[in-house]
């Protein structure tokens, strides 16, 4: 096995000022990558030999967590440490940290607790997740949903954010397919921007405000539990939510029909993507709530999927003011991409 | 002149699940760019015959603005309009569209009116910001503060973002140094999360955050009037921050003094920036109030300048959490850009 990396515990902290959290983590910046200059093209260390998400080079990974088939050499999924961690799978025994600092009176510190894990999606190392059946991305997807469920355990852990990075231009920094999930001790902001959002919608129209998502124009497919559209206000050009009919609050409550039929509507936009805006660098993000989310918040929060395809980046004014500039109208996005053929 | 664009007037929409304005603008997808291919080599097209920035190709330019000195044909400075503006600075005289969507009732519409200008630094292709004398920069510095006081007379006006893209992966579509001034028909979602903060934390402990900055083990750089720092929660490694000693809110009653102080040691911190980093792409963005703050608010409201240069990308976690991982502590960050030596 690789050796484990030796640095200072990792520390959250915010500030009086953004009032945002960060992840100080001092290991992250040991990470290899394959892709030396962030350019598209693969890198020459990119090859199964080398890769250690590769069926054979488990040997290579940090510590496995299960995999599908469980205790089978012949596995389809394995969800394993992430080697360099954001966050420290490990309790602080000596919480003095988050009491001397003198700059608690500026802004919060907190022990860098939690867990970082990486999914291999498919043991061979040239399958990227819209090759696999319906049937095996609904492995993937419940990949995600056990290892939720083994972190909701801890009663530490408030949020997990499942996240898929593909090309280097999305921050990928190995090409074999994967995603990663953090179990966070903080409800991160963005979530809590989006239930605040949600819950005043509710109770201004007594609706949730994702089951009451607008489809006139912005409709790209259905499935018989999900529908894929064009956000209203997408952030980014093609952006696209994948969004479960009925109203479920988490991603982790998915049964196993549902799994195969969002396993066959992602692979299917995935493929629209691929093809119409020219196999662009993607991530995605599952749009979950609170692990501790109480009743009535559940009544207006529900969970989807956020595709975001990286057709150009950001500048200046998206991080001075958090307001983005999307060049692509979400109806004429939509119409694009409900025009793509398939077949 | 190079000829307007024609098309769809840009809107501003904000959807009830992100709750953040989104501006659209199909204008926007017009843009050449001078980065074919996003890599940082310069491309083939970044020469001074075929840079409308550059001195003597003033024709190839959206309308000028003004220019420092005036009216001179050896200008050092100007600001012009945005050839493809994200926002219309035509009023909407059909102001229907704002009544007629069916999705008013899962969202906000604006029409896009607003400024969108460039400030071209320099006359001369190959001449960096940090490369002007002091009282340069400072002439830059003049030429944000008098365009903001010429929105500023616009009431529907309510916030103006300067921001600066540097390289390519900071998101620049021109090579010739230049920065970009929009004036917003909101208050964007960024600065009111600031104000909020800084509002609790002044009502907490009644004093302004800015001005009780952490400096231990996180100050960079001193000069008559400003700080540098690296702020206890960098978002970003080797993000700094410029802070006026004074608490002053709006960037805009900067004097000529101060504006040459704060040109030089924005020019020394550019510097130390490429040298200790391997000259990054980098980002700036000055933090200012809004503009029709009240009185109240401008006690605990205190501009400043942000600059992050970018070392690496982010990824599906940063997009879904809108939490940050930082691999460099503050602490390590600031005393690696005070040992910097620039003599
Ligand atoms: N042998 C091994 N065993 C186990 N794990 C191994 C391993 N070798 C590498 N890893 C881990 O595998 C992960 C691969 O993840 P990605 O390629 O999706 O992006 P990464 O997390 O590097 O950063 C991107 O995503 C994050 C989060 O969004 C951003 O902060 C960042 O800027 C962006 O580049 C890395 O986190 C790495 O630590
Ligand atoms: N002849 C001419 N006359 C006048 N103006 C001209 C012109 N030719 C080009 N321009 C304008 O000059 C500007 C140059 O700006 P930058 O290089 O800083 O980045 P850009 O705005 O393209 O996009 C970056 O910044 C924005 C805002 O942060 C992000 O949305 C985007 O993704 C990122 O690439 C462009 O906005 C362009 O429209």
């Amino acid at each position: 096995m690789a050796s484990p990396v030796e640095s200072r515990r990792p520390e959250l902290r915010k500030d009086s000022v953004t009032n945002r959290w960060v992840i100080f983590s001092p290991a992250r910046a040991k990470r290899p990558s394959d892709f030396k200059s962030k350019s598209p093209a693969p890198s020459s260390t990119d090859s199964p030999q080398t890769c250690p998400f590769c069926i054979g080079q488990e040997h290579h990974c940090a510590p496995e967590i299960f995999r599908f088939p469980p205790q089978n050499p012949d596995w389809k999924v394995r969800v394993i440490q992430n080697l360099y961690p954001a966050l420290s799978r490990d309790k602080d025994l000596d919480s003095s940290t988050s009491l001397s600092s003198g700059s608690l009176l500026w802004g919060c510190l907190l022990d860098g607790y939690g867990f970082h894990d990486v999914i291999i999606e498919s043991p061979v190392h040239s399958v990227h997740l819209s090759d696999l059946t319906p049937e095996d991305v609904a492995q993937v997807l419940f990949a995600y949903k056990k290892r939720i469920l083994q972190l909701a355990s801890d009663d530490s852990i408030k949020y997990v954010q499942v996240f898929k990075n593909h090309g280097a231009s999305a921050g990928a920094s190995m090409t074999h397919s994967h995603s990663q999930m953090v179990g966070l001790p903080v409800i991160p902001p963005s979530v809590t921007t989006r239930l605040d959002s949600m819950k005043q919608y509710f109770n201004e129209t007594g609706k949730c405000s994702i089951c009451h998502v607008p489809t006139k124009d912005l409709l790209v497919d259905e499935s018989v539990h999900f529908i894929s559209v064009v956000p209203y206000a997408a952030s980014f050009p093609f952006e696209l939510w994948i969004v479960p009919r009925d109203h479920v609050s988490h991603f982790h409550e998915l049964d196993q029909e549902k799994a195969v039929d969002l396993g066959g509507l992602l692979k299917v936009t995935l493929i629209k993507m691929s093809l119409q805006l020219n196999k662009p660098p993607f991530n995605f993000m599952i749009h979950t709530s609170p692990l501790q989310a109480s009743d009535s918040d559940l009544a207006y929060s529900h969970w989807f999927f956020q595709i975001v395809p990286h057709l150009s980046g950001v500048g200046g004014f998206e991080l001075g003011t958090g307001c983005y500039i999307n060049p692509v109208f979400p109806e004429d996005a939509a119409k694009v991409m409900r025009e793509v053929n398939i077949s």
